[in-house]
């Protein structure tokens, strides 16, 4: 995932003279440069990630990095420019749990308002049995379902993300899920 | 939208000391301020929109602004902060089309990678009859399949939407699209 962690407040609070104005033809406050005029335009980021199954287990990643370092979670990261939501979650694998995976569908779109955050995340297999440890995790493991560290998982979208795999387990097709009723992704 | 129009390069290109470089402990370049130190990451961003049906009809807003002002498009814009994808959906059909929208499910998920964008389309129905022309239209009107103006639609992925919609007109429930094989949203 880069140097962003997946589920943070984003990184680029201003820390030099920019001040929040209307730019002109805008309709709502944006981050300007006082020195240089640059318009830092805020949006949303999109983190794609994969739940990740070989012979009935699944593959999760114990981070190496805040927040929530030493907790587990799926292959997943910010989205870099120039790449499909598919090609980003591939990739997250390769850099977490140097995994090839074989995207199958996308299991679920969650919504994170709080911290601006959409994450797609994918059903998958792995292409290859063999996996490692990437450089922001500790360890990198497969688990059958009732071996999964269930106190230890990072985030709430993580839990969702596995009960919604769960459901889907047996299913060729299927739509997406969104966020569990009623649930904001908040702590 | 706001003012960023949804299918183009984003506003952002530096005008100011602002050079590209690996931040310590990143491991691509990123835009950095050499005034202040402001790191500016670019990430893709998240372009909400609905196919919206009433009465059989489809509901099209004619672009008053750049690119490709003149033509018609879904109303569809980018997500703002702290919003989530169907408020995001629900917000762009209140500014462009003054319509209130029902969402009933995701219709597609495309990605652009080449303007770095991730499209969320949604099914929708008009929650009241009404209607009108928002600060970002020209005109907004709704049309029979065959009175569709497709030689003056703006971007391909609103023909890719339309496309879609169709082959799902009379389902309850369908995974989502992805772009149709091949296609990249260039023009």
């Amino acid at each position: 995932m880069s140097r962003q962690p997946s589920d943070m407040l984003p990184a680029e609070s201003p820390r030099g003279p920019i001040n929040s104005r209307i730019p002109d033809g805008d309709n709502r406050p944006r981050l300007v440069c006082d020195e240089c005029g640059f318009i830092h335009y805020e949006n949303p980021k999109i983190v794609v990630g994969a739940v990740c199954l070989h012979e009935d287990k699944l593959l999760l990643c114990r981070r190496a990095i805040h927040p929530r370092r030493g907790y587990w979670t799926l292959p997943a990261g910010y989205l870099e420019l120039n790449e499909s939501t598919e090609a980003g979650a591939a990739r997250e694998a390769r850099e977490e749990a140097l995994a090839e995976i074989a995207i199958d569908r996308l299991l679920a779109v969650y919504s994170i308002p709080r911290i601006s955050q959409v994450q797609l995340i994918y059903r998958a297999r792995l292409a290859r049995p063999d996996f490692g440890v990437g450089e922001e995790s500790l360890e990198v493991a497969l688990f059958g379902w009732d071996d999964i560290p269930w106190d230890d998982i990072a985030f709430p979208s993580v839990h969702w993300a596995l009960a919604h795999y769960r459901e889907t387990a047996h299913l060729a097709d299927f739509p997406p899920f969104g966020n569990p009723p009623g649930a904001t992704g908040n702590y």
